[in-house]
């Protein structure tokens, strides 16, 4: 049950962010601006790396959800659980491989990127804002998974359940996510 | 040296945002409304939070520029240190003292946060609101600090240098770290 009083028809964060508006408008842009607007980096590579740090944080709830939007954006489940689970042994680029290897890095905290991480994601392509990005999403799920977790919020039990509002969240991004005004009628 | 090129003349997190503009416009925005914002706990606690879950994440950068920024709000530089560092024997209130208690536990990992921790605040007088707050400031600081020291960015070896600019925000919250666009003249 969750630690404060949110409605109980709304999974994970939704809950929360329907509870606090004030702060709902600048996560939804946050996660917008890092896994949906353009970039060099595609949506579904970047949804993999939010799952990923979602598992490596224990969170189900942002794992399956953002598992499920990779897998909208990317067209294979199986690539995208072996990519969340275990990277270095999925089908997937050798600069994705990188990035996430950085992402596991900043979850376990941020002084343990090496320059190593760095100089190995620079050799397979990276830029400055792809390196930039891996850190910021890697950071920015250590924040959402310890709000979702933190709060004790609702986590459906069966990981369907993310499906259809995994395709309107790769379709139309994270503003959807946002608490609707009242209509006054 | 920081891990990607971003200006020199910039400390932490500030260099970051100016990195990017797409990311530190919401993250500008959280911080606002996390910290500056009107709210039942005032900025001096909230900022204390910030600064302890900092100095529990080892971020120099975000410790002592929140602690300066708490220090000019609650006007007393010991009082702020000694909470920043070990809440439980300062002199602040048995509320603040509980939240802490939950913004620590949070730093460890969400799932680390106990009925009993959030039944103590409660019996503090603490409310929804202001447990939901402890909770995503702790982790919101997680996303700071490892932004900071993922990327490696510049912090200055003075921590008296914090003063002048924790001020600005006091008085003027986060907006001022946005970077401003240039000048057409």
């Amino acid at each position: 049950m969750p630690h404060i009083h949110v409605s109980a028809e709304l999974p994970g964060i939704r809950a929360l962010l329907a509870f606090r508006p004030e702060t709902a408008g600048p996560l939804a842009a946050l996660a917008n601006a890092l896994l949906h607007a353009p970039n060099s980096l595609s949506p579904g590579e970047r949804e993999l790396i939010a799952a990923h740090v979602s598992s490596l944080n224990d969170c189900d709830y942002c794992r399956d959800s953002h598992a499920a939007i990779a897998a909208c954006h990317l067209g294979d489940e199986a690539a995208v659980r072996s990519a969340v689970e275990d990277p270095e042994s999925a089908p997937i680029s050798d600069k994705l491989k990188a990035l996430l290897s950085i992402a596991a890095r900043v979850q376990q905290g941020g002084r343990q990127v090496r320059d190593e991480d760095v100089a190995r994601a620079r050799r397979h392509g990276a830029t400055d804002t792809e390196i930039h990005d891996a850190v910021l999403i890697s950071a920015a799920f250590c924040m959402f998974n310890r709000y979702v977790d933190g709060l004790a919020a609702w986590t459906p039990s069966d990981p369907g359940g993310y499906h259809a509002r995994a395709r309107l969240v790769a379709e139309h991004g994270y503003s959807i996510s946002l608490p609707q005004p009242a209509t006054s009628s």
